[in-house]
């Protein structure tokens, strides 16, 4: 069955077969095996050309916080703008808990069965390398077959705030309107990574929400590095109830505002290039760590050198040598 | 002259001719030559069981905060009580600027010529990652050689803070008492680093520092994540003035308050043990890179795959894996 998806399944199919042909390409690229891992690289070569035109949308909070609500909110209304929008997962814990695939289903239970819109969880893949290497292909797969919105959601476990980021042309960040909060996130260093930052829940409590504004508004003045690489936008605060719906259209508003100012200013196609670029890199170091650690005679010296440099009877820098010079003399 | 050093020079002799063994022992360690490089891990390895009995301070902070005069009344102070001192330099523009020997030694008139201090500029070798490994190995030197406090300095150029932090047992950062000088360290990331603030000149202008104190403090509380590894101690800020010498005993006193509190924790040890693992594998991963980028057949595709992968006609994930096949068909 797998074998059977083409990029023109993907590129141009009513939109029945053309989930089913996502389906089978992501499930393809999520593979492990060799000749799977070859063809999942040719369709991806062959698809490239048509990806890239989307707007690419990260959005991280901590549990409870909201974000499924506000995804499904974000997603019909978008598609009620006449936009298809892709949902895509990180959450590196998911190969523990056994995925999660019905929760993301049952959690956007409208966005789900729209025809317009295409939900897909995490891959249970284990590390966070993995799981946000199959994401972003994920992405470029969604990206041909004609979402022009792609929703990267993470729930903020280990790094993987920093790694949608590092994937989306800009980053959310939901928060609830209690102060302490915006200090884990600041403390997290996700906050700083934020391009807009935005109360949910906010009609619950409006005082703490005006508060929990003003707050994150001073704490990204201090956090946040202007500069060539970052573009002439301003991190923002806003507020939204994503039960009502009340601030959705707000929210979109500067989302939009921001794409067009850096999108003017060829900030976002830097930050692509840049993601690109240090994808390329992150891959390459995460293979030779790889081919390192799995070198027999590495392997075999590797335990017993580690125990001698944490010991101190071994300097660091020697190991390292040791270890390399073992290494280069054995191809 | 340079194959004269031997261990025994450094271990036991008298002051002159010891800081002339240190002097040629680190120049052997800072040579690029693979010569000098086998003698420097032969000489280092016979070394390593006489070191790790020193306190590893690291000190940070900004151009004009005072650095050089704090560090000239520590030291001479600390000399005072008994101790013997080294200060180190770490500064990745050294390079650049042709060196800061005389710069080093015309700062700290008064500490470098005194025969219980020995005080190492920064070595000009240039990237971060190789000044970072060259003063790691001068300061097993200096330890092995009876040195038992023994500070590492930076201007805080790049990344240096964190380097610094990462091969101390105590990473302090002196400011100025003016807002905007703290702000500058969150945005850097480098206050969270900070075990100790230290607001230097704090006499100048009592109120301002006060309030300096006050700033710095509750930043402190919340940006520092507690844990494990970090140990029982709180970051502290004090003020202090090193021109007049005022506050430097107090100084000292929540130093060695530090030293006890986290020694008697197993923190210092443990805080050890990650940066001799952490050193070792920053070693190795800059050697697989160097010998990847070096590759001939990487060489030859890398320039042309990168501007591919920029322009969005190759995946990243796919170039990464046709460099990397590259790399382990011809080896």
């Amino acid at each position: 069955m797998k074998a059977g998806v083409t990029a023109r399944d993907i590129l141009a199919a009513a939109p029945g077969p053309q989930r089913r042909a996502i389906a089978k390409a992501i499930t393809l690229l999520e593979s492990t095996r060799a000749d799977h891992r070859a063809r999942g690289d040719e369709l991806l070569t062959e698809l490239l050309p048509h990806t890239g035109r989307s707007f690419r949308l990260g959005i991280s909070g901590v549990p409870g916080v909201g974000k499924s609500t506000f995804i499904e909110s974000l997603g019909l209304y978008l598609i009620e703008q006449g936009h298809r929008v892709a949902v895509l997962t990180i959450d590196p814990s998911s190969s523990v808990s056994g995925g999660s695939i019905l929760g993301d289903k049952t959690r956007m239970e409208r966005l789900s069965v729209h025809e317009k819109a295409y939900i897909r969880p995490s891959p249970s893949a284990g590390t966070l390398g993995g799981v946000a290497d199959k994401t972003r292909e994920a992405m470029l797969v969604c990206e041909a077959a004609g979402y022009d919105i792609v929703i990267v959601e993470t729930v903020g476990v280990g790094q993987s705030e920093t790694a949608v980021a590092g994937m989306t042309d800009m980053f959310v960040l939901l928060q609830l309107p209690n102060a302490g909060d915006d200090l884990q996130a600041i403390k997290k260093g996700v906050m700083e990574l934020a391009d807009l930052v935005a109360i949910n829940k906010s009609d619950l409590d409006p005082d703490a929400a005006m508060r929990a504004q003003a707050q994150i508004t001073s704490a990204l003045r201090l956090l946040t590095q202007q500069g060539r690489e970052r573009g002439p936008w301003q991190p923002q605060v806003l507020q939204l109830s994503a039960l009502t719906g009340d601030g959705v259209d707000r929210f979109w508003q500067a989302v939009s505002r921001y794409r067009e100012l850096q999108g003017a200013a060829g900030a976002i196609e830097a930050r692509r290039k840049q993601q690109s670029r240090a994808w390329m890199w992150e891959r390459i170091e995460s293979g030779l760590r790889h081919d390192f650690r799995q070198h027999p005679q590495v392997k075999a010296r590797l335990g017993h050198l580690t125990a001698e440099v944490e010991h101190g009877s071994v300097p660091a820098s020697t190991a390292a040598r040791q270890l390399l010079a073992l290494w280069r003399a054995h191809p």
